[in-house]
């Protein structure tokens, strides 16, 4: 069931937005994305978003969804057509569903107020436990969902981009395949995976809004 | 599908156990709550949750589930022969697990690091929000969930018994007719439905279990 009547309110360098994206591929489903600021909150946003105010928003005909992880959620209820996102097993769902919160809690919520260092020692000490968790999931395929590209893997894959701009701008080795093989190979198949490898973020793509950004706030507040 | 290879590690008085022991009753699944002291963490539970280190963690035969939300999930997709705990239509499930998190980020994030005005503010904001909410999602009828207890109703109906041991200690009323009279009306359904009555949270047993906590934490300190 493909449609045109889906509409996403996000901005492309995001992570979260881009999990929607995700999603939407593997379900086959059309639909536009309208490029939101941000910083600069639109009428449609503050409308569609009361609550958080936040991108994404999934615009499915007359239905508003926001929250990254409950929109995937919602598109593989939805579209039961394509390939399932989430797990069939209710014990393999309650994992992905964990893990995907882990993701969250570790790589979104620690970057907010912490020093610099404790945010590397977060992200290393997760990624460590997420590779165990890989292997554990995968249980020796090729992505946390098995055969396909699932739930665990848009929820991390997400992230892959602005990991390695991390890694650039401290310095920091995250994605050390000394310390993390699985999920360096693993991140390496989702950068070329027929099904979500055009909607992969690109690293020297995200270093240029990371770089315009720094700019733009080094002139506001010179 | 009632079964006794159910163990729920938890403490009576947590809310968060709370979602999980009103979840197995709705399903009539038969269940050993191992009271599991959160200040003295067992070597059940640091086996069990070595991620969190917390309750509730939800033992099924060789399968181990944590993070409340995540378990009234996994026991609604894992015993399909009782009553629903999600709806069935993918957009209603999408806003009850919205409004769950919202509960979630309200309810028990504020508590951490906050000034006490500042926290009674944001229950205030966050109840007048849920009546709203509640509105659209029972769609007239006594619960969230509709006709029976559901999702939300075990989200947000685990806190109703915390609310008033907070309104008594502060003088704060939060369940006021006034203001949020769908709500007020919803949380006596609760304690009276059949299928849960037995499980609410009592607030003077909740006093009683804050003020021995308080007088432990007095002595420790003297």
């Amino acid at each position: 069931m493909a449609t045109s009547d889906v509409t996403v309110l996000g901005a492309w360098p995001s992570p979260y937005v881009n999990r929607v994206v995700m999603a939407l591929k593997i379900k086959s489903v059309e639909y536009e994305l309208v490029e939101t600021n941000p910083h600069r909150k639109s009428e449609l946003l503050l409308k569609s978003n009361p609550v958080h105010k936040k991108v994404p928003v999934l615009i499915h005909a007359d239905k508003t969804i926001c929250e990254s992880l409950i929109i995937v959620q919602y598109i593989d209820d939805a579209w039961t057509n394509g390939p399932s996102i989430l797990p069939s097993d209710p014990y393999d769902r309650a994992i992905a569903r964990f893990w995907a919160a882990y993701i969250d809690e570790k790589l979104r919520d620690a970057k907010e107020d912490e020093a610099k260092t404790a945010i590397l020692e977060k992200i290393y000490e997760g990624l460590l436990l997420l590779e165990e968790a890989f292997i554990n999931c995968s249980k020796g395929k090729a992505f946390f969902g098995g055969d396909s590209v699932g739930y665990l893997d848009i929820a991390l894959g997400c992230q892959v981009g602005w990991l390695k701009v991390t890694e650039i701008l401290s310095g920091a080795k995250f994605l050390d395949e000394t310390k993390i093989p699985c999920l360096v190979r693993w991140a390496e198949r989702l950068y070329s995976d027929s099904c979500v490898k055009d909607v992969m973020l690109e690293t020297h793509m995200l270093l240029e809004v990371f770089n315009k950004f720094q700019a733009m706030s080094t002139a506001a507040s010179a």
